[in-house]
């Protein structure tokens, strides 16, 4: 019985890099299905790499095999490891932090570090740059084609022990939440916070009514203004903006049809702070 | 029996929205098969998913299903519609114009608006952003791996109602014919106009004869010159421009292995005119 | 039996083109496995397309099928082939220097010249720009899908025939070795040199062991350094030059976790020189 197998990584698309560990995984099992999450991940953002996991891991089929290669530690001594989520799907990576998001969201059962002696691509020992080829990709190819059980994978670890990158929550003060831009929409500009839709819903604000917005930077603040929390980007005026219920059930800002982090050079980073409370006054 | 599923959309690759998709999708059938047309329509462009689709659609299986989402109007009250071609393919999409080239140029056989109670994915009704993953992955799929039929999409409606962008007819004014600009080839810098083939010759022109060219923008004359009719690019020479038939059959003006968008910054769009004329004199 | 079929090109994936080679595949055999090397070459960069395969062939089954297209001479009298390489591999491209490396570093078996009647996608006969398309995907597919056998893709032709781009080999000059770049980890911006590890190895530098480097384009000095020889990124700080064995076991010189090519402005190419030698002072 073959899994799916889902590549993730910041090679980009424009070498062989991605090919490679393609080729490397039909070799192991020509009849595989392998898929990409993205090789888009910017360069070394391991936290970039972390959201893109919890966006799509629980939208794949249960047992399919995720391998995420952004590693700006490979050669080091960072550990290899695999894991098995609460949702029952596999992920490898180099345990650098890239499971921030797994592990707290959806919870990970059971972790192990992979054995790089057994789990190697044969005649590759003396290249030492390119894991993602001849450690990941060969050992996720092994366990998604059914060679080898996640028990093979190499010796158990404490769960507890999985790398997480500093995660802020959001704080709700009398009438008001603030929370961080974890991510950009990133072809639409929206801002996607770290403000769950029932977080949200403390400030009891009904669909079409009007919140009052700002965002700091550091200690500047850079927008503020009263909008509409609408359901979709179709409720508002092309070039409005809005707050509204993300795909992943988070708070989100955008303009419709514009981008909100271009007109105001907005970013994700721990130097940025949003926050929203109930209008009280009409804009 | 399962046929092919493509997917298309404005969201690029960047970020985890496509494997979303894939995800659905395999999630309702992991044996199928999916590929992309493309995921860089530029945001919003109803026009240039529309022609991707004419670009491609025959070129792939009958029965195979298309997936398009180009969706500025997501929330709104914009139909969703599944389509059978004249061709025999599937297309799914928001009916906003996407349809616009397949209608005219392949023809509706059989058009359905989609019964978005019944094709939607469990336990996202909650969501509004993103039907391209909630309804369009998640209905292709289900008619892809033959769980539905196209009949259980939803009720028939009208074809004449599916939406379609004005498009402008060439005109021949005695011994000139005058275009539109409907695309470029991207990379490559090349204008694809809406002159067919068979309308271009009668101005009698053979190969590697002489035209007079000339492109329009808005009242401005842009670019005049003569340059060759040939039948591929190595029958000029590099850095020459040419006129010629593209790879869907219409008329194409390019800089061979340059940009002839680029030098003479021409773009797609109803403000930008493009002549023929046979030449009566030389350069 | 099918083998996997591998698309290159220098046509980008924001229009229709790779899909409609992969709508033609699939017409031929809808259980083709196809996948993509990289459809980002820069276009008409024979160069880099030859690269490239390097860089992944020998890690894909053998039998596997390659089609590559970067295509400057499309319509030209140039010869459209296919060989069989030493490593068991097909590859099917125009006869333009992209076999240049595999010719070289695999060896080439067998070639064969595309006979473009019995090869070309039916009714496409009046198409003269998009071989990848009409004739190499469709050829590809059928030989992939077992329907036509290596003899049935065109006449014999001598090995020695097939068209190669000038090569550079290092120098050794007493304790110095001077090579070229061959090309770019594009996202990470390292040089990969055509120095292999064989031959850095006659200046015994031991890991950790420290190199003077200097780059030169054309006759000005770009760059000179001392800096240290080491296994992998993580020897060296971050923002730290290093020399390295890359991915594909040649020396490469990048800056940990920033990108070389960008630091110093250094380019792939031909007016480019890089020097090694055993440094013998600390920097």
């Amino acid at each position: 019985m073959s899994r799916l197998l889902i590549f993730q990584s910041d090679f980009g698309i424009a070498d062989g890099a991605v090919s490679a560990m393609y080729g490397v995984a039909y070799s192991v099992c020509p009849d595989l299905k392998i898929c990409d999450l993205t090789h888009e991940i910017p360069q070394y953002n391991i936290w970039e790499a972390s959201y893109r996991l919890i966006q799509t891991v629980h939208y794949w089929p249960r047992e399919s095999v995720f391998v995420s290669v952004v590693d700006p530690g490979v050669g080091s001594t960072r550990r290899s490891i695999a894991v098995r989520t609460n949702s029952g799907h596999y992920i490898i990576t180099p345990d650098n932090g890239t499971l921030t998001h797994v592990k707290r969201m959806i919870g990970i059962a059971e972790a192990r570090e992979i054995d790089e002696e057994k789990n190697r691509l044969p005649s590759s020992s003396d290249s030492y740059t390119f894991h993602g080829r001849d450690i990941y990709a060969y050992a996720g190819a092994r366990l998604a084609a059914g060679f080898i059980r996640f028990e093979d994978i190499g010796p158990v670890i404490d769960v507890h022990s999985v790398v997480e990158l500093p995660v802020t929550e959001p704080v709700i003060d009398g009438d008001t939440i603030t929370g961080t831009i974890d991510i950009l929409d990133v072809r639409f500009g929206s801002l996607w916070t770290n403000i769950s839709k029932e977080q949200f819903r403390a400030l009891e604000i009904p669909y079409g009514g009007r919140v009052e917005i700002s965002i700091i930077n550091d200690t500047r603040e850079v927008y503020r203004n009263i909008i509409r929390y609408v359901k979709s980007f179709a409720d508002v005026y092309i070039g409005e903006p809005l707050v509204y219920v993300n795909s992943l059930d988070y708070i989100a800002v955008a303009i419709n049809q514009g981008s909100f982090s271009r007109a105001y050079n907005v970013s994700p980073g721990s130097n940025w702070k949003i926050s929203f409370k109930k209008a009280t006054t009409l804009p």
